[in-house]
């Protein structure tokens, strides 16, 4: 069968039955006593992991190539090898205390949709790659997303790999030591970039949809905020002569909620960390500290919320110091791309929404060098990051079929455009 | 002289400079290269302070007893030793960074009297006595005021010599250690107690006064709080879906403040003390357990406070649990004591005012089993519990004059009431 053949192409469906396997079986290196995973970029289990996963590409016969990062490219060839490849993938590192799907999921679809591909004959025009990228979790080593940021030039190699764990292990030490420092990197083309991700939030779930069609990464501004009032004894200070930092803050807590919903219906506000000087019962709070975490979809609301988090610092009758630490542009996706998967699941007949990614994923960096888009499938609760993440087998199922005919797609489409 | 004659009585003053220079002396005793004191309960440095202030007891003729849980009474006979003691004092145990005048400006100022008294050859009806009370900061031991909350019976004797620092010491081995387990508790009725401290806060200063005319001690209600939430991720969950237990102990914070202001002049209410779980810059908190300190001067007003409290938990939108941990009742002074500390101060020509006290001293134990009154000069900035703790010389002279004066009319008042 050849990608002309688009009807028949569409009957194609990936075995989910084999994808769930691969997914357990993945999930025994590093297994917690509590369901989950702890497989920490580049170390002896990660190493297995690999190991494991060029195994099963080699059994299906791709060929493999490792980059100075690590990152892994499984490669099938397709009839026109002169054209871009059609690329998926993932990660495969976890959370400390993670989860069977962050990640590992994105991998096993795209191994699964060759596997399908072998098993029903079809050889695409475009070649197809599924990618493990290193170290997308940032448990160990710093920054987040280090094989797709190289290969997408958010930073340079030799940063990547001078970078250092806690123990004074540097990246470039532990690729060594596991056996997966390669050679050369970023070098080649992407014609499209699909990745298959669990939502990791509580959206699809509670629309009671199978498939997230991904139409943007929301942009990050994070910020320290330091408020400075007069440390003094609860008792003996009446409330017209006190200078109560957590009083600012909370209203500061407050005021970030508020900025978020005036944004909607991408903006998002959070304070997650709090340090109360000196955290004592019978003490007026002297010094607060805060972060502030602002997300949005576009760069003028997320211009929008910063300035009012700032107005909002300094009319707060302390002084506020206010130190921006991070900022991630908003990343859309490809719009041929994103409706590609929005048909693609249609023809399936799988409910699906419209949806924003408020997390960081490798897709977002390659987004930066090729055509993107993610395909999201609910998990339980929105619970990830988390021994218990758990997410259905139909639900995984029914994203790989969205994938496959995603990638058959844009294989078909690019086959008229040489790399 | 006896103390009849008023008029003559009226126009003593006690010795400014001799005073200053016994509390230098005494802050020597555990001094901090920045200026304060640490001198814990029960300790040798304590000892060691104990020991001078004994000495110095009897260099100007007093007897010396001390109870069973090492309270100190430094004894000067009246001309009817059947009259019940005119009794001053307060404690010389100092806080970790604590400085050189919360507590030992009340027991030094006692021995000041005593020694104006000798240098005019003054006699009273009544008996002075100035008592140095065990263990009022409850930094190594808790309960805090544990010496003179034996004394009114606030807690038993057995209950406080079994109470164990972060070593394990007890403070029946502690005594011991130091030679201060004396034999006998309470036994002996108080006609009236005076204590001078300072204010430890910053209305004073504001109000440009130099006498704190104690009217009441402001009675205490603390709470545990703890806010269930869902704990997510910043990213992927949007605000309409979050469950977050910060944003809801923000509004709690903005609400204490708010009931303590309902409840002027003298409702107080802080959160000085917040743990928010799991704190993680990007992750929704979960869980935010948080102090709420109440006070009032009154039952009636604290009872609503703790009402209003109540309600707002019940109304915050998230399970909120409520647990009191900690009560003490609004303490009223002595009417006719407080008022002849008043007369005393205006007979003086010195600046007062009425003033609370928002903090716990042993004169609240004592007005449980005595008639008592406080007199409060300013400290610096309000500042105390800090090894940057400072007063001015006049205004602790001027403070040990009005006790001096108020000592004499209660001595003079006493007489004809036998013990």
């Amino acid at each position: 069968m050849q990608v002309h053949d688009m009807p028949a192409l569409a009957g194609l469906r990936v075995d989910g039955a084999r994808l769930w396997n691969s997914l357990m079986e993945l999930a025994r290196i590093g297994a917690t006593e509590k369901g989950g995973v702890c497989r920490l970029a580049l170390t002896q289990l990660d190493k297995q992991g690999r190991d494991l996963f060029i195994a099963w590409a080699k059994d299906i016969g791709c060929t493999v190539r490792v980059d100075a990062i690590g990152n892994i490219f499984a490669r099938r060839a397709g009839t026109r090898d002169d054209l871009r490849p059609v690329m998926t993938g993932s990660h495969i590192d976890t959370q400390p205390t993670g989860g069977k799907f962050d990640g590992n999921y994105g991998v096993l679809a795209g191994l699964e949709v060759l596997h399908t591909l072998n098993d029903n004959n079809v050889r695409t025009a475009a070649p197809l790659e599924v990618a493990v990228w290193t170290n997308e979790e940032g448990s160990r080593f710093v920054p987040v997303m280090m094989g797709s940021g190289v290969f997408a030039g958010a930073f340079t190699l030799d940063h990547a790999l001078a970078q250092k764990d806690r123990e004074g292990v540097s990246v470039r030490d532990a690729l060594a030591a596991i056996g997966y420092a390669g050679e050369g990197v970023v070098a080649h083309d992407v014609g499209a970039y699909f990745e298959a991700h669990i939502e990791q939030g509580p959206v699809l779930e509670a629309n009671d949809k199978v498939i997230g069609v991904v139409q943007a990464a929301l942009g990050q501004r994070w910020y320290d905020v330091t408020i400075e009032g007069m440390e003094a004894h609860a008792g003996p200070t009446p409330m017209e002569l006190r200078r109560d930092a957590l009083l600012v803050a909370a209203d500061l807590i407050r005021e970030v909620n508020r900025i978020a919903l005036a944004h909607a219906p991408h903006g998002r506000g959070t304070v997650g960390w709090v340090d109360v000087h000196p955290n004592s019962r019978n003490v007026i709070p002297g010094r607060v500290k805060l972060t502030v975490d602002l997300r949005a979809a576009d760069d003028a609301t997320l211009l929008a919320m910063d300035r009012a988090l700032r107005e909002a610092c300094e009319q707060a009758g302390l002084p506020v110091k206010v130190d921006e630490v991070v900022y991630f542009a908003p990343q859309p996706f490809e719009a041929s791309l994103v409706a590609s998967v929005r048909e693609s699941a249609h023809a399936l007949g799988l409910t699906s929404m419209d949806i924003v990614s408020g997390a960081g994923h490798d897709a977002v960096y390659l987004a930066r060098v090729a055509p993107a888009a993610m395909i999201f499938v609910p998990c339980k609760d929105g619970i990830s990051h988390n021994e218990i993440e758990d997410a259905r087998a139909d639900h995984l199922e029914a994203g790989c079929n969205v994938l496959l005919q995603a990638m058959l797609r844009a294989a078909n489409a690019s086959e008229g455009e040489a790399a």
